[in-house]
């Protein structure tokens, strides 16, 4: 089982911690401030839960989950609030996910409460019947297929219609130096849902693709500067598996796919989406399950407020944060205009990618997305370490320039700052039916 | 067979050509400038040839190369002048190397004339005693130890001894999380020899070597940004195979190598050695061979001039004007200092490399390497192809930024320009004999 990475200073002793208040007292800037739900009883907020760190540790299940769910379910088993969980991991099906943190929480999950970091792709639709090739592990054809793409192929599949290209392993060139051509359609597009096996073999491909604009084997063009788009799901740089440093993840696979890119071509890999925890897109997604939930149970009162518990500061603190400020440049400009699709991005200007609209039905789909705020709500029982924050030794002014968060954002001190840091994910619900006045019906 | 990249302009249409001679009419800058060796029938010159592209192309035999070779030796098959043979190659024995070159060119090779990649390792002396990791694909253990190492081990032994490090696999992650610890020596260094395969493994152990000093399987250390020496051989970005547009090199390897440790630590790789061309390093121990040679043919007059024939302009031209470069810098102040090993290290001040002396020995063994002149021979038989630099469409004002050399080595026009352009290596062979008005005793 995955976990995210640790933050960064626990790793490498970066500079600069977050300015964090304090662990317990709770007294963040939220507190307290709705405090209709127990009118009614009926929420006006919802949950995000991240999975690792805060449900589980490894394959172990964290004790305080079971009894946090049991306080979000009514006798029947039917969630009282809204509640999504959102997890980079994406290396299975959401429905195997939710079959998963039913049996882990011992209360009925649907797989339309579970988000994964390729769950956005959903709303893509404009690539849906086109040729995409897709990279990862695990059962990619069946996950491209439920998200609706029509016509995934596989690297695997692509080194077999193409044999000559894959030449960095000795072993597995062709005998054969002029194989026959096969027929194969343009690729359109390259989804990447995660880190695979065989980073060369991956690189090389996925280079030849972007080269040729979607004909691989073809000789490189000179007008394929401006490449075809890549969607991009999961950049966590490492996470945090058995070994006693961090280990390799999707993120370490993009900065060397981009920095190949960019020594051939001398220019920026460009993507059309960056998708999974901190992106805002993820968060955009997360809060459309959230409302479809309320929706369902005809819950009138609007979900004004998201509570995003994780245990990572790069990620779950920096994604929820990212996306509360979203939501504070966005109010107060009148009707909310429909999200552009570059949420997908980054904070930092001059570094930000600037994807293109993601499709018909996109704007439509999501337009009624428009909670007042996002808190983050900050869990001790994974990769955060309150008492190692303290311990660590005197600071590196160099290394504060060490960011492992993706290229395309920016590191920015006050989005590492989490709203509430609690000890675990029931004391996490227990902060939010306080903040809320939430008493169940 | 390996061929070397073409030209950057013939792949990617980059803007500046090197300002060339005419192709024909050898009137280049050195032209008559020695004229010794017809005086007394003994060579004052050398001869430093690349093999591919050259001699032959892919697995085909050039026909000039038996043509030249037939004037390089005399009637009972010895070398008339001193000869080397520098390939890029590194995935095999020198011997085995002679060899294929006896039975190509009908003339019996030594392997003392041949300079393959890793060659000058054996200068490393200081290294030869102790465990170092080494990286890359064929006989590697075979070539490590005939270079003198006495303790090499493999990236595929490391990941035996610590299981849990190599994690990017789902199917090869270990099925028992504690793996007992195995003793391993401390690893003292790391040799690249050139791309290995399942690129995720050696770069996930290479960078758990560096950021824990030599004991992979310990946690990272805030301690250890100044990294273990790493030595790398063979810095071609990409190469050109069957396919129709280049394939990645072990430079390649080696951008996502350097560009993985700047994101993890936000500082730069450095190497203790780089070599191959166009590394001076190489260009100085072909310089060794060549005396060594001379030396034992008892040829007592000085070799002033080497003529370094090659297909590459990026490598073969730019590495033999490099070195000449540094002959000429280096003459003039009296009696020659022992060479830096940073000659290793390109010509970019702001970001050149700054490795150390490779140890004890190299400096007196190649003390007496002192040529007055290194002059580069283009040939018209392998990747250069003089037809395509005219025919090149319109120049893209930024494609002079796209640079397919090495991070350490800077882009000069200057050092991309051949002091002579010859149809193949017999008009290599006849211009260098007109030049030096040499004849065969």
């Amino acid at each position: 089982m995955r976990r995210a990475l640790p933050p960064l200073r626990a790793l490498l002793g970066a500079a600069r911690p977050p300015r964090l208040p304090a662990p317990r007292g709770m007294c963040g800037p939220l507190a307290g401030r709705s405090g209709h739900s127990a009118l009614r009883g009926l929420p006006s907020f919802g949950f995000l839960f991240d999975i690792d760190g805060v449900l589980v540790r490894g394959r172990t299940p964290i004790p305080a989950a079971r009894a946090a769910f049991r306080k979000l379910v009514n006798p029947q088993g039917q969630f009282l609030v809204p509640v999504v969980f959102v997890t980079n991991a994406g290396d299975c099906l959401c429905q195997k996910k939710a079959e998963q943190l039913s049996h882990l929480l011992g209360v009925p999950i649907s797989q339309d409460q579970v988000m994964m970091s390729h769950s956005p792709l959903r709303m893509f639709k404009r690539y849906h019947e086109k040729c995409v090739l897709v990279s990862g592990q695990g059962p990619l054809l069946d996950i491209a297929q439920d998200l609706g793409f029509c016509q995934p192929i596989t690297i695997d599949t692509l080194r077999e219609k193409r044999p000559l290209l894959d030449a960095v392993d000795h072993d597995r060139r062709p005998n054969v130096l002029s194989p026959s051509a096969v027929e194969l359609p343009k690729i359109e597009a390259v989804v990447l849902f995660g880190e695979p096996v065989r980073w060369e073999t991956s690189l090389q491909l996925i280079i030849d693709v972007l080269l040729t604009s979607g004909y691989p084997g073809n000789p490189y063009g000179q007008e394929s500067y401006r490449h075809i788009p890549v969607l991009a799901c999961n950049m966590d740089l490492m996470w945090v598996a058995e070994a006693q440093s961090p280990r390799f993840g999707h993120g370490t696979f993009m900065v060397c796919l981009e920095n190949i890119y960019k020594k051939i071509t001398g220019k920026d890999l460009k993507y059309e989406a960056l998708m999974g925890k901190p992106s805002r897109l993820t968060y955009q997604y997360a809060e459309h399950l959230i409302r479809a939930q309320a929706l369902q149970r005809s819950w009138e009162q609007p979900i004004q407020t998201l509570y995003a518990v994780g245990d990572n500061v790069m990620t779950d603190v920096y994604g929820a944060n990212l996306y509360n400020r979203y939501l504070q440049e966005s109010s107060g400009s009148g009707p909310r205009a429909p999200l552009p699709a570059q949420a997908a991005a980054g904070t930092a200007p001059a570094r930000r990618a600037q994807p293109q609209q993601p499709g018909p039905g996109w704007e439509s789909e999501l337009a009624a997305a428009a909670a007042a705020r996002c808190s983050s709500v900050l869990v001790c029982t994974g990769v955060y370490d309150p008492h190692s924050e303290v311990a660590l030794p005197g600071r590196d002014s160099t290394a504060e320039n060490v960011f492992h968060g993706h290229r395309d954002f920016g590191f920015d001190p006050a989005l590492v700052e989490p709203d509430h840091i609690v000890p675990d994910v029931d004391a996490a619900v227990d902060l939010v039916f306080r903040l809320e006045n939430f008493a169940p019906p």
